[in-house]
């Protein structure tokens, strides 16, 4: 089977099979991130407390990891929610929001993956660099850095032993064995808050209903580039209306969609 | 009068009056609670500080306890701002979001409704079947439950002398005694996140200009679902159109609208 | 220069120069400041954590605090921050969201402007006048009051040593010495939740390119009134639409437009 096919038949089974996914995410995109899921097919649950993430995660289909307005309190979350996803089998996927922006972050989401078996890491070029030990450029959260994707995701993939998926004008997503390049996505996506933790929360969703976190994270990103793309053409250049159409274009892909429109290959 | 011209009647209080609603709800929901009660012609606050919600609550004409993401501390400030309520004569509605989807929903739900006077609990049905100890399939937050809301609903009542209001395809509202049955909504409804929270924040706002609950959740729902069947309209099969329109929706509400499209019934 | 004309030279300079605007902020407004400046053109970090506030405020812009959603905790971060920001010269934004509304806030507010140098107050009437000692009708965070923007604005800019921006119908920019009125805007600002956090954080991106904070506090306010002008021409009298309007407004204003639709006029 093709990436592109895969990719079509993994969305087909989040809709049939609407699986549970439980975020410990950030307070930007909270509602966003929820709703994304939903418009995919997936059901989103957002907890943090401590007492409840171990049973919240048992019953779910994926574990969404998001650091992007931490405290020490809620990584402790994190790290409780994460072990148990690990025990029962439920796969992981860490977005380390601002990694290298602050000694903070980059040391708590390497913590993370000191401490939790992650399945997938999904961030920007800057911020798995962070995690590589490689420089480069950050601003906030929002990088402004591109290139060495391939060169800091297949670091990270080896070192770790888990699939990379750096998004940029061209996403990459590696094990450290295949690599694959998708060109799907609207410049538009970096118009709006939170297109990263939206692309990290439909990463969770796939990868609940495909086991090959490889395959999960391609499918992902390009469903997510290809709803950028949808949008951008309704939206034009206004971003409250991309925004909204983010939403409308997630809830309107299709297998066939997928099929033939994913722009992915293997580098 | 009828459930509907009362209903109507409340409508017109609530844009005359402006109550102030106070809200300790979750972080998935805050911006678009504040942003229905503002359509609706209510004046939202959010506050969860517990130095501060006993004062807050003091000057509101309705409390609007949410447990969606929650945790201990918010708990705490969720029983000083109920008790203080209870002393003042302050109506409080009850949200407990994903009561049933983990030991500590169910366990702190209960223990809100041991310490505080609830006025109103609304929720799903397998939420409120949860607070009765009645099984109920429960997949995270968004339930997937259907059925059984009356007897549930009038259980719950029952013990704890509170209304009952449990949305699904049908509302059922119950003090244990008068039992309506609402057919306005869409499922729409079902793909935006918060949707639930949205009808809990309008139940607070009925409650400030209505004394008899029973009727405010009554006024509430109806109103909401009305707002949802307008949104639907217009937004079809788009869930972020449709989330944009549910503002306009509430917003463009008349009384009229209400008397003479509510789809209410005394069972 | 003209103020107009000084306005729309800034537009230029925050489209350029990208700065990173560093808020502390409240849960019901983050997704949607952070939009917002991101649609001006600047770059939003959202980040509060004891531990990273320092290090991420030094490599700001601006910093922007807002005390909508308070607790103890976040109030000891903005202090850290704050203080950070003084001493490397990042300008401080202080909007005091419901000042006057509770003790607790009118109180940390007040402790805020003594533990930091703030370069600008950015609230609404009541809230200004709380800070001063002035009363003032508030309810909730809404604030109903009018009028009474200069005298308070100006008690409190000599006071404090800083720049007010008080919104209202007409907003007041005063340094104590200087004061501007600006007309533009809309009614239908008061209809969003948030729209007074918008303002603000936009004064961050404009203070982060003009030193003077007087002249950054009038073309965040003329910018931020006619993307609400140009919003409503959109929207007309629907809440949802107008909400995603702002968004498109903003990010279509051009230097152009602000130097010939701007109503601002020294007093």
């Amino acid at each position: 089977m093709t990436l592109n096919e895969q990719a079509a038949v993994d969305l087909g089974a989040i809709r049939r099979l609407r699986p549970l996914v439980h975020n410990i995410t950030n307070f930007v995109v909270m509602n966003e991130t929820a709703n994304v899921l939903l418009a995919l097919g997936a059901l989103p649950v957002m907890a943090h407390a401590p007492e409840e993430v171990a049973e919240m995660v048992s019953v779910a289909g994926a574990l969404v990891l998001n650091i992007g307005t931490l405290s020490k309190e809620w990584v402790e979350s994190m790290k409780v929610a994460g072990r148990r996803a690990n025990e029962v089998g439920v796969p992981v996927v860490l977005d380390p929001v601002g990694a290298g922006a602050t000694t903070m972050r980059t040391r708590l989401s390497l913590e993370i993956l000191e401490v939790i078996k992650v399945d997938i890491v999904r961030g920007n070029a800057a911020e798995v660099a962070a995690l590589t030990g490689m420089a480069a450029e950050i601003r906030g959260v929002e990088s402004l850095a591109a290139g060495a994707s391939i060169d800091s995701g297949a670091a990270l993939a080896h070192t770790r032993g888990c699939v990379v998926a750096v998004t940029g004008p061209v996403d990459v997503v590696t094990d450290g064995r295949r690599i694959a390049a998708i060109s799907n996505g609207h410049r538009m996506l970096t118009r709006v808050t939170g297109t990263g933790c939206m692309a990290s929360a439909m990463t969770g969703a796939f990868a609940a209903v495909q086991k090959d976190c490889f395959l999960a994270a391609v499918g992902a990103l390009v469903a997510f580039g290809l709803a950028g793309e949808m949008a951008a053409e309704v939206a034009d250049e206004k971003p409250g209306t991309f925004h909204v159409e983010i939403y409308n274009a997630i809830s309107a892909l299709t297998p066939e969609k997928l099929r033939f429109e994913a722009k992915v290959e293997l580098a």
